[in-house]
């Protein structure tokens, strides 16, 4: 596979994502490469059929894109509910569709966002589904820059394995919200509510990468083209 | 009882709080009237005791008080444990020493304080003193700023009745963390550690004003003098 070629599946999904968009809906747009291409996607769709939309962006990031893309933005001082909220993941379970997000920094406007929506659709390529969640990547936890050196401890306790994250200049990553990540190795989890719900217990952390239940469909690009998966009843 | 009785209600009890404090202790510094007793009790035992202690300080309130009375402060990087907080309440349940925090706008950072100490005194005067929690005061929430309309929309759906807390500008108040602040009245609360729960697992609520099982101790001021309570065992 080479990076053109997931870019690609990554496109494919974002597209059938923004065919699924109707007239009047109120979008979260999510944050990442893969949200990138929906809210191109999203664009063309806007400039080509005539659909009107407004959406929430969950980063600064989304909504400079989005600006670029001529999408209407709102917030949620209009509207405290979104219709659907489209957004790419760092790993989604086959089956559950439980998802690990955050690598790209925006995970708590994400989750804000996420829980506000009536409906979520988790774009991805092939290379993100994983049988058992923290397979491949470790899980962000966004953490209050105070003491965050006790809840590091605590994440300890917990199995996480804590690393601060850093940016390209050395110094710890500063969310949207002015807050650290902490990246926890949990390594396959095998009860990932059970790590989430430790993890929304911790004094210090704002919020974690878990998300689990929002997803309730998945458009995966790959290989064999675009597939969609239901969340299968628990 | 008049306003300055309840003053040396306070300061008796900062005071009796200030005479546990042992050499070399790290002291986690609360916020708010009572705190800053204790602060200015704790710089006397400094000058006149020659007690050598260090500090870590709840907000920029009490970290400037803490200067005014030449109490050395340290931070997290340096000790990631405190070994005795002292801290006052909104209101303290009877038998149990559960709190209710937050109505001097620093509960985030009194919390991590708490969380990371070894050992916690509550000090107020008896008029905080409640059979149940939410008979006085409401549950202050801590909700980032994104979203918080939909977090609020959560926080009635709990039964939260929330509302925006304001600053004497009449403009949403801003903690030392960036974050607003909803009230909640819940009214009188039959079941404090399921409230707790519901208001961790809220996405948009950085932390909240119940703090369950951390006050070992409570230093009570009032008209019979300064008693001590210790936690019952639930």
């Amino acid at each position: 596979m080479e990076p053109s070629e997931q870019n690609q599946w990554k496109k494919a999904a974002a597209e059938a994502a923004a065919n699924l968009v109707e007239d009047g809906m109120v979008i979260g747009l999510g944050t990442g490469s893969t949200a990138a291409f929906f809210i191109a996607a999203l664009g063309h769709r806007l400039a080509e059929d005539g659909l009107r939309i407004t959406g929430i962006p969950t980063s600064e990031q989304t909504a400079a894109l989005a600006h670029n893309s001529r999408l209407p933005l709102t917030t949620f001082a209009e509207h405290a509910q979104i219709d659907l909220t489209v957004d790419g993941a760092d790993e989604v379970e086959f089956g559950t569709l439980s998802l690990i997000k955050g690598h790209g920094g925006a995970l708590l406007r994400e989750k804000i966002v996420a829980a506000a929506s009536k409906r979520m659709i988790v774009i991805a390529d092939e290379t993100k589904v994983v049988s058992k969640l923290g397979s491949l990547v470790s899980v962000p936890v966004e953490v209050v820059r105070f003491g965050w050196q006790a809840t590091g401890r605590r994440l300890t306790e917990i199995g996480g394995n804590p690393s601060l994250r850093l940016g390209p200049d050395r110094k710890p990553y500063v969310t949207d919200g002015g807050n650290y990540i902490m990246d926890c190795a949990f390594g396959p989890i095998g009860n990932p509510k059970d790590v989430a719900h430790r993890l929304d217990h911790i004094v210090g952390a704002v919020e974690h990468g878990l998300f689990l239940g929002y997803a309730a469909e998945a458009i995966v690009g790959g290989r064999d083209g675009v597939r969609t998966f239901r969340r299968e009843p628990a």
